[in-house]
């Protein structure tokens, strides 16, 4: 039996689990938090990533590790890479973790970003400004999630508050995007290099936090999916990645996308694919990871997944909905926490759009 | 959050888990065999189903108590259901772990069901085979399970081999039926006495054991699903069955439905449910057991389920089959033990009946 060690326990840790169980895999997770989601489905090594006597009992006897969590020490995943399987390749999470040298890679693969340059003060950030133009967003190189760490500059006078919003560290300054919507490819690359995208989707964040995925995002052109395949191809060829990895895009009016960030592991808008497709993205995260070959990415129908965010509504008036599934990831409530989604599935867009609303009418009144 | 405690914990606490976990639900488990399926996935108290000091350890702090495996002791299903609450009710374990009790059920009921008589005894066998002729089966009334404890009379010299073969206790004649093919159906009923039928799946079995499933099964006349849903209600209503149940039926040549047996609990039948049904058997019993509304039954195009007897084929062979689906238990082999199984999901019959024949085909040549 495969025994898969996972770097952080939280709900994709779960997911993961829920998703290896069924193929034979045991888990083992390292997570700091006590009752971390993902513990009631392995063992849990409840300590610091950075912990050396932590490590060392939570990779022994372990076939392969990957992560869910792409803050994980660098300096950890290298470690863990002497003497077990990592996957994918700490590269993935070097890159990913700081948004300068993420900016720079996509750059150098010619894939299309925003403008940026880097800001490590004050003055670099005035002079920035000067550079690019407003409007503008400010991001920190690391430890960003959730829409922490970013503050939006429309004018001049934005600029000291947005410093001091995102603590003064070294950051980037990132032109605005007049996107039309966002979207995000999921996509899975196996050991042998074959690719397995899943179809786009569009996104609705509101204070940084995705609220909502339509999965496949609405006109979609066969050109348009084309396009962001070509750029994941490129990228995870160019990281040698295995494993499932998640690009966001903004679309512009014109049609154009730009590449916002990558996320290297599944991705919450890749949750829709529990139910809405073949294979989810956590069963092709592990296939791809322990060796097995890919499952199709082909969507069931069309889905749409909400997240809970902060408070649970009443399960059983959002279970009492047609076709709906509910996902909870064992967290205590707190303001801005995602405490878990709904996903519902339907054979047509405006059913599925019908449920979505009806969804998001549950959860808002919570 | 809602603890559920789960007697017995092979693949059907495994899977039913699986399927809770999402939903918040946490889980405990009772089984006499350490490392059982189910354990990695909850707390679990490994004893004998009737130890007394295990059970009031297994019931502490639960909230429901649910059954994977009918052949808890009536009197343990009693005793906890003084202490909480017990679903389905012990009186459906009653009935179901006895044929002769099941058998007399269903005859009151006025369902169709093959004749029979009590058989006690050597002579009573002889004056059972004279009563109701050959061919016929003698059944143990207890225990029996994949074709154990069962014995074929196709002629009077068969009847001291059959009654030694399943030990001399006391079972049941039957009539044998001539039938066309073997059908069961999955229901799930709620607490408000809500039915929700999966659609009749068509089983073939060898040597007593289950191996293929084909969901829907073909030729399914809407009077035919009509039929078989009519007793099932009757069934359910009777017991006050909260929870999934399995009744095994056969089709004769005429289209008349005979019920073989019932099984008070999620079937192996019903295991193509997890991908090829808008709602899983295990999801819907755990909805059903503490309360949430039961979901959507309606199958997601054509579905087969081939089980893993014996011996475990190349995980990787299987999976490289488009839209293959494996689910492993957890199990040591050994012959005759089900180890796994594999669904697959189509968009036609041609293309599930093409997937079934090589999956099967694989899994024939291990």
């Amino acid at each position: 039996m495969t025994h898969v060690g996972i770097l952080g326990g939280g709900q994709l840790a779960r997911m993961l689990a829920l998703a290896g169980v069924p193929l034979g895999l045991r888990f083992r997770f390292l997570d700091p938090a006590p009752g971390c989601p993902a513990a009631a489905l392995g063992e849990h090594v409840c300590a610091a990533y950075d912990d050396p006597a932590a490590i060392t009992r939570f990779i022994d006897g372990l076939d392969v590790v990957t992560y869910e969590f792409e803050n994980v020490p660098v300096a950890t995943a290298h470690h863990i890479a002497e003497q077990v399987l990592v996957r994918p390749a700490p590269m993935a999470l070097e890159v990913g973790q700081d948004r300068l040298a993420e900016k720079k890679f996509l750059r150098e693969l010619g894939v299309p970003i925003a403008d940026f340059l880097p800001v490590g003060s004050h003055a670099a950030l005035l002079a920035a400004v000067e550079d690019l133009g407003l409007p503008a967003v400010v991001k920190t190189r690391r430890h960003g999630y959730d829409g922490r760490g970013q503050a939006a500059l429309h004018a001049a006078a934005d600029i000291n508050a947005a410093w001091s919003a995102i603590g003064e560290v070294p950051a980037i300054l990132e032109s605005f995007v007049p996107f039309r919507r966002e979207l995000s490819l999921v996509v899975a690359r196996d050991a042998n290099g074959s690719l397995a995208p899943y179809p786009l989707v569009e996104n609705v964040h509101h204070g940084g936090i995705l609220r909502t995925t339509k999965a496949p995002a609405p006109d979609v052109s066969a050109d348009l999916q084309q396009r962001a395949d070509g750029y994941a191809a490129l990228l995870l060829d160019a990281l040698g990645y295995v494993g499932v990895l998640a690009i966001e895009l903004f679309e512009l009016a014109d049609g154009s996308l730009v590449i916002n960030e990558f996320a290297p592991r599944v991705h919450n808008t890749g949750h829709w694919s529990i139910e809405g497709a073949q294979t989810s993205q956590f069963a092709n995260h592990l296939r791809a990871v322990v060796g097995l070959p890919l499952g199709a990415t082909t969507p069931l129908g069309f889905a749409c997944m909400v997240n809970l965010i902060g408070t649970l509504p009443d399960p059983g008036a959002l279970l009492a909905l047609p076709d709906t599934h509910l996902h909870l990831y064992g967290k205590d409530p707190r303001p801005g926490r995602k405490l878990g989604h709904v996903t519902a599935r339907a054979a047509s867009v405006a059913r599925r759009d019908e449920l979505c609303e009806r969804i998001q009418n549950l959860v808002a009144h919570h």
